[in-house]
């Protein structure tokens, strides 16, 4: 069985929403889980533990540490651990839902990058409720301010994640502007698009924000301050409209009833956008299988990260990213 | 009465819903509409013109059509006609749903630009539907890439905007960013923070994107790359939901009935989230009232952004963004 270490101190519900996700996975033989952190917290707890391993670390990261700092003076810490138990081939695969900033250095760090790649990207995946399909989003945030490479690299480490995790033949990728036409955009996305018209990959070009969640394409590529700008704005809307649905819902009894014979179409949309449905966002690029999950994650959250990393482990996720960059990138 | 210039042939739909919305602007005394364009191909809707004026133009600029190319050749153009008549003092403001990169290169080709102003910004106005509440993005998609004094002058702007439009006696004013701590951002966001700080605005710092829709500040400041991209993805977000919502409804008669009991609300969901309610985003920082509606325009967006001029008009906008320069500008 694919082997998994949890970062269990990492989260704004840790150690317990960490703990109850680690173990049910590890109950119901998703993956062999180490549970890796402060012994006595995680054992606090611990309902049924059976036979899985904890490993030990004094330290843990703030979340709202400075990923340089933690990088200095916390090697000892338990999402860094984890890392370490990977290079060490102890298990093969990490999950955590701590720092995001502090992951990403550490991985990094003790992990290393996959041969080419000059920068790691956060992949979220983004639903597509009408279509029932998934669009990866990458940076998700990790790399503020890009060169033109590197978004060149994302694409290639994107198309071979959606063919690797979702069995998409000739994945479609787009990169995010302002408009459709080549000669728009800014002077980022311009040296990118020249550079990605030439890897071989099946790239539309441009695309605009309104085709992140209508399935055009398969994998978007976007700089980490644009990424997150614009998942965050998707979280927003849904969030701002999905308010005013239910304020207006409690203000007459014919609407309540409305409400509750549309019910399962919400229900329906309310599992399609949440976030813990997926589990956790994977770093691609880092030479180990590693899934960044939501700070808020809660324990079903957790436990599908967990089963994510062991679907990645088992599909060589990280062998097929090796042979994409060999493959595609010409640097 | 306030006199406003109405582009006739600009837009997806010109120049049939531009002259039914100028006519009825016209004829409900909204404001003293000028149409300028095409007089045969306007004649052609026009069903009752009562007394209002016609500018023949023979030229008029392609949607499609490259803004420096139409600034070049198209001087005779009705979109630039307006603008003369602005300059002129003729009217007092312009409505356009042409080509808006042409519209904006011949705003500060004719119009010039207000003391002080680098760079006009198109400004959209956001409804936070919880809160029934407007909040200010700018640059919606003008300036793509952009230097620090630059968001600086769109904080002064939307500031000055927001006091002027919505009589918010002091707006909050946000930076979207990708953190909140003023740490994070990126390179040109970290020296806008610096500048926008000493302004003497009620400036909160960054915001994030979950911050755009729900009210949190008044003005929301960015580049137009990612104001375009937030602007887009917002759009596709809702279009995603309400797709979902639709074609779900669809399959059983008890949601078919649900959706009756609570159409009240979608209705009113669908009418603050349209933009013909708004009719379009002002140009704010040329010398004359300017609204850039969407391509899109029906003749009720048409009406609103005659409308919309004319209250800035009245309400001195562009008197008080120049106050505001002078006020708080430290270039």
């Amino acid at each position: 069985m694919v082997r998994i270490a949890v970062d269990g101190m990492g989260g704004d519900f840790a150690p317990q929403a960490i703990v109850k996700g680690a173990e049910q996975a590890f109950n119901e033989k998703i993956a062999d889980v180490v549970l890796v952190g402060d012994k006595t917290k995680l054992n606090a707890f611990l309902e049924n533990p059976g036979g899985m391993e904890i490993v030990h670390t004094d330290e843990y990261v703030e979340m709202t540490e400075s990923p340089s700092t933690a990088l200095r003076r916390k090697r000892g810490s338990s999402v860094n651990k984890a890392f370490e138990l990977v290079r060490t081939g102890n298990v093969q695969g990490v999950v955590t839902a701590g720092n995001s900033g502090a992951a990403m250095a550490f991985a990094i760090f003790t992990l290393g990058r996959i041969g080419l790649v000059e920068r790691p990207a956060i992949a979220t995946l983004q639903p597509n409720v009408a279509k029932g399909t998934i669009t990866v989003l990458l940076d998700g945030g990790g790399n503020v301010d890009c060169k033109p490479v590197n978004l060149a690299q994302f694409a290639i480490m994107g198309s071979a994640f959606a063919k690797s995790a979702f069995g998409t033949a000739t994945p479609r990728v787009g990169l995010l502007s302002n408009a459709e036409e080549e000669t728009k955009g800014n002077d980022l996305t311009r040296e990118a698009h020249a550079m990605i018209k030439d890897l071989g990959l099946n790239y539309l070009g441009y695309i605009e924000g309104n085709n992140v969640h209508n399935g055009h394409v398969d994998v978007v590529v976007c700089d980490g301050f644009v990424g997150n700008i614009a998942l965050k704005i998707t979280e927003g809307v849904a969030e701002s409209l999905m308010t005013f649905l239910k304020e207006n819902i409690e203000k007459s009894l014919k609407k309540k009833i409305g409400y509750l014979l549309m019910k399962e179409i919400f229900d329906e949309l309310a599992k399609k956008t949440d976030y813990s449905e997926y589990g956790g966002a994977p770093l691609l690029g880092v030479d180990g299988v590693c899934i960044i999950c939501h700070g808020r994650s809660n324990e079903r959250a957790i436990k599908n990260a967990i089963s994510m990393a062991a679907g990645y482990v088992k599909k060589n996720l990280n062998e097929s990213i090796k042979e994409a960059m060999i493959d595609h990138f010409k640097g």
